[in-house]
This record gives structure tokens, C-alpha cells and sequence, in this order.
């Protein structure tokens, strides 16, 4: 198997010892030279069956574009987000713009999932830039698409906030397991048994990852796993704010809830105002993520840092890395969270 | 006096009816052609003396580089802050992104005040990469770099989120005097006369027009203006920390803040929480700028929006505008802000 990468310039297969130029990919597809170029180059004036039969004969033959730096052109490095979300955003942001800025690229940013750009258009976009290489932020590209990259011998790399690196591409995580272990054994540290869990969608692994740290926690002080209060939420206020009224509503109420986001946290902080509940002294919280708004807020918020700004600065560093036609160190990196104990945890009511 | 924004393409003063091109640049600077256009391009093989040389030709002979849309160079619009802050950053970068999605251009997104990007790169970059337009935020060029903007027909529209237009210089901005007037105004209506204001740097002139706004409502309504109640804050937590803390331990502490951002507002909430005050009951608090969160910490906040997002569509929208050679309807666009009531209000205690 070649590598879904293409950060080599020529096809390495046994079977296929020729390398692949653009003549002889035109001549195959019975195309014109300039028209398997403008293909490559994402130029929309190409029929989309002469597109599709080109495209074809590039990806049977693992043609690898020569990439030659050309001064003229601008070096840009590619940041794509499924969907911006407030002070998540600005933390990766200002991760990719420092590595950018330390290789003298300019950033180009995206959000696919937002204002009406169609994916086609914006692909062949990509293509006609040519950026060094590209970020994604939870937005996968499907199988075409990441091939057509590489036969562009564009890098790309997945900043996976969700927890789930695809196989073969290249990716940077963090560790949500360690982050549910540390929340819910900061809480059993201070005493605390009965303790819920407020995930987010079951679909996305790192809210997965995150429920099993919490009970391996609770397994290894010896305290049993209540499925009641598991509870997966949307990540967002709201999710947060529904299940924690209705945790915190039940006769038997949980004396500590581990929110899975900050923004969960804040959903169960209204819930716990309403029912006249006092954080911490009748119930404790945990959040998630260590926005910068968390530390402000009353009481300030115990949560775990999630490393988004070191997470982009990481995966930046990557897609240069692999501009350069090198091999980064590791393929599939995970940084570190880190429990940052404020004021909405204490020991609970007696 | 020629336009400050060349978008024409040509000069068009009487005293020097000959076009200037690059060629008799050249001859006038005693350089080569392509020695004119690298220094055009912003390319670094240039010795400084005769850069200088060339610019200064340049500029005397008000050179406009005709602009062809070129269809195989990326159409780039340029959003360059001088810092990102949080939530902020992401509804401008969003609002750009909307207009430009519907104009299929790229955003490239730079922080020059942040990670150690030298000034001078960063610009040769720029004209380099030639993008349709370039979106300032608190980011002013100097005069030499507004002048290298015109002369290769770049233009450039200021998103004023400090209430400082440059005079000649297409700017979007919002109504901060009368978001001052109306945060005041929905104190005085709920039965408050004792008022502070915390509002940002004296030398920030939206800091002051939202005071004179303040005044204004006090004024209309026949009550005095308390000079100790007036205070300057940075606009970031610290700022509302310190002076609440300052306003809520005088004897005759005020009955109502109004905070000057939202941020400064929870700083004054974290201070009122340590003096033991209840928020709406012993103190009313109005934030400025409507982030995401206002609505969802404890108490939810009363707030003047400031429609970010729309302004940054507005100015994304005069580049292109300005990019296409048109002239834009006003070059000086103020946009509404609006007060938004939540639960941080209330009469004052009886």
C-alpha cells in the first residue's frame, strides 16, 4: 500500500515501475496536456466527465505532482473547521497563526460547515491556492478528496478534538480518557460517591473516552457505576442545562456532576440556581475544555484543560514537516489535559 | 489630493496627465523592469537603498498597478488583527467568512501585534500573496504601508471596533455613544440615580463616547453627573475587578454599574460576589458587546450588543466592492447597537 499521505514525488509500487507524468496520464485519458492540468489545479473549466476520467487515470497510475517551492507564489497553510465554535476557535487559531508565522505562511481559514460555501467550489478553491499543506478541525474529507490531496502532494492533518483519528492520517488529540480519569478522581478525593456524568453524543469517541475514565475512577476506589447517572448531552448550554435538572431534580441527586464541556457546566449551573442549589457547597461541578471565560465566572470553574492552542501549534508544525517532504516523528500524537482545580468543587454536604 | 484608496487605475491629476508604468519607474529610478516589479511584489532580493528608491518614484509619480483578475491566482481577502481576543475574534472572522464564501474567496488571517510575526515580512508577504483587499482590525497600517496599499491597487477597509476613524479611510464601525446612552437610559428608567460607569482607555475614543453617552441619559433626566463614579478600566476583567471594588466599598457606593464590556462586567460581579452583594437585588450591572456567554452565566447579563459579526460583513463587503473598482455608497458605516435585557437588572433596593 502506498501511503494515503503523498509526501513522496513518485509511486513506489512494484507493479507500476514507470512513474506517472502528465503526458502520460493525458495521453491515457485522451486529454490534452493543459487539461490534465487545469484537473490538478482545480480550474472549473473542464467537463465533469473529462474531470472524472482524468481524476481516474491520476489515481490508478499514483501520479505524485513534483512540488517545487516557488518564490513567486505565497506559501499558505490551510485551517479548516467543520463549524467555529466562540473561544475554541481563537485558541486553535492563534496555535496555527504562531507555527505559520515561524515558517512565514499565511493562514487561510475556513468553516465548511457554516455559510452556505458549497464543498465542491471550496475543494477546487484548495486545489487552484495550492497551500504547503492543510488543517482539519473536525471537518473529515471524504476518500476522493483525500486522494486527490495527495496526488497534489498537499499534506494534510486532522486536529481531532473529537477523539477520532482516522487510520493512515496524520493526527493530533488529546487525552480525553486521562481528562475524565483526573475530573472524576478529583472528586472522589474530596470525598464524594455519588457522582454523575454528563457527556456529549455518544457518536463522537472523545465523549466515549471521557465516560470511561470516569468509571475507571470509580472502579478503582471501589464505588459502583449508577447508569442513571450517565448522561450524554450535545456539548452545548443546553445539553448541560436539561440533564441537569434533571439529575439534580431526582430524590436520590447526585452530590457532584462531571459536565463533559464547559459549557455543559454552565447548563448545570443554571439548573442547580434554579432548583436553589449552591455550587460548591450542595453540589460540586466539573467542566471541560478551560475556556478563558471559566475562570471569571461565579463560582470559577474546576475543569480540564484541554491544550487546543498547543494541540494546533502541533499540527501546524506537522503539516510543515511534511511540506518539507519529511516524515514527522510521530504520526498520531496525543497531548496531555490537565485538572484545573477553581472554586465550584468541594467536599460534599454532610 | 488623489484618493487614498487607489482604486482607480490611473492617476488622475492634471499636472501629470502621462500614466506612469513600470517602465518609465524604471527608467526614472534607474533600475531594471523586473526590478520594479519585484519591489511591486513585495519579493525580498531587493537591496534596501534601491527599494527605497523605487518606492519613492512610485509614490511621486502616483504609479496604480492595473489589477486583471487573474483566474489562476487564489482570490484572497486579508483579515489582519492586531490581537485576537476570544469570542470577538471568532464573530468577525465568521462575518468575513460569510461575505467572502458569497464572493468564493479565501480568508488568510493574521495577529500582528501576537507571536512574533516582524511587521515588515508580514507586509512583503502581503503584497506578495496580492489579495483583493486587506480588513484591518485595531490593526492601522502607517502611512508608508497605506501608500504601498494604494499603489498597487489593494485596497484596505478599517473595522472600528475603537470608535477612531481615519479620516479618507473607508471604515465600519458601531454606535458606541448611543449604546452608552441606552445601557444608561435602562438604568434610569428602572428607578436608578446613582450610576456608575467603568468604561475602557481614555485613548480609546469608543471608551469616551460611550461615557458621553452615559452623560447624555443622566443629563436628560435632570440627574448629576458624580465624577468619582466615572472610571477607566483596560476593557478586560482586571479593569471591572479593580474599580468595583473600589465603587462598592464607598459609603455611598452606586446602586448600578454600567461595566463598558462584558468582560469588565464580570470582573465587577466578581467583586460584588466578595462584598457579599446580590446581582440584580443590591446592584444592577449593564455589560457592552454581547458575548456568547452573557447569556448563560449567573445572573444572565443585561448587555449593549455590538453587531460584530454584521460589521464584519459590512467591511468584507466594501473591499469587494472597492476590489471590483466601484465606489462604495458611504465609506463611513456605523452600525446599530442594540440593549438587551436579561436578569442583571432591577429597581434599586427600596
Amino acid at each position: 500500500m502506498s501511503t494515503p499521505l503523498g509526501t513522496g514525488t513518485s509511486p513506489s509500487d512494484a507493479d507500476n515501475p514507470q512513474p506517472a507524468s502528465i503526458a502520460s496520464i493525458a495521453a491515457e485519458a485522451g486529454v490534452s496536456i493543459p487539461t490534465v492540468s487545469k484537473v490538478l489545479n482545480g480550474r472549473p473549466d473542464v467537463a465533469a466527465d473529462t474531470r472524472a476520467r482524468v481524476e481516474s487515470v491520476i489515481e490508478q497510475r499514483r501520479y505524485r505532482r513534483r512540488r517545487a517551492r516557488e518564490s513567486s507564489r505565497p506559501a499558505l497553510i490551510d485551517l479548516v473547521f467543520h463549524e467555529m465554535h466562540s473561544a475554541w476557535a481563537t485558541e486553535i487559531i492563534r496555535g496555527v497563526e504562531q507555527a505559520a508565522a515561524a515558517e512565514r505562511a499565511a493562514v487561510v481559514l475556513s468553516e465548511l460547515g457554516g455559510e452556505h460555501r458549497p464543498r465542491r467550489e471550496w475543494f477546487d478553491d484548495l486545489l487552484t491556492r495550492r497551500p504547503l499543506g492543510v488543517i482539519l478541525v473536525l471537518a473529515g474529507l471524504d476518500e476522493e478528496q483525500r486522494n486527490q490531496l495527495t496526488t497534489r502532494t498537499i499534506p494534510f492533518v486532522v486536529l481531532d478534538t473529537a477523539g477520532e483519528p482516522q487510520p493512515g492520517v496524520p493526527t493530533v488529540g488529546s487525552a480525553n480518557w486521562s481528562g475524565g480519569l483526573a475530573a472524576t478522581r478529583h472528586l472522589i478525593s474530596l470525598g464524594h460517591s455519588r457522582i454523575a456524568v454528563i457527556s456529549g453524543p455518544t457518536t463522537m469517541m472523545c465523549s466515549r473516552a471521557r465516560v470511561d475514565g470516569y468509571r475507571s475512577a470509580l472502579d478503582e476506589a471501589a464505588l459502583p457505576v449508577d447508569p442513571d447517572l450517565v448522561r450524554h448531552g450535545d456539548f452545548y448550554v443546553h445539553g448541560g442545562y436539561d440533564h441537569g435538572l434533571a439529575l439534580l431534580s431526582r430524590p436520590d441527586r447526585p452530590t457532584a456532576i462531571f459536565a463533559g464541556s464547559d459549557f455543559q457546566a454552565l447548563g448545570v449551573m443554571r439548573a442547580a440556581r434554579e432548583l436553589g442549589l449552591s455550587i460548591p457547597g450542595d453540589l460540586s461541578i466539573v467542566g471541560y475544555d478551560d475556556l478563558e471565560v471559566t475562570e471569571w465566572i461565579g463560582p470559577p470553574l474546576t475543569t480540564v484543560r484541554q491544550p487546543l492552542r498547543d494541540m494546533a501549534t502541533t499540527a501546524a508544525e506537522m503539516v510543515f514537516t511534511l511540506a518539507r517532504g519529511e516524515r514527522p516523528r510521530n504520526e498520531r500524537i496525543d497531548l496531555a489535559t490537565e485538572l484545573i482545580v477553581r472554586e465550584s468543587t468541594a467536599p460534599p454536604p454532610s
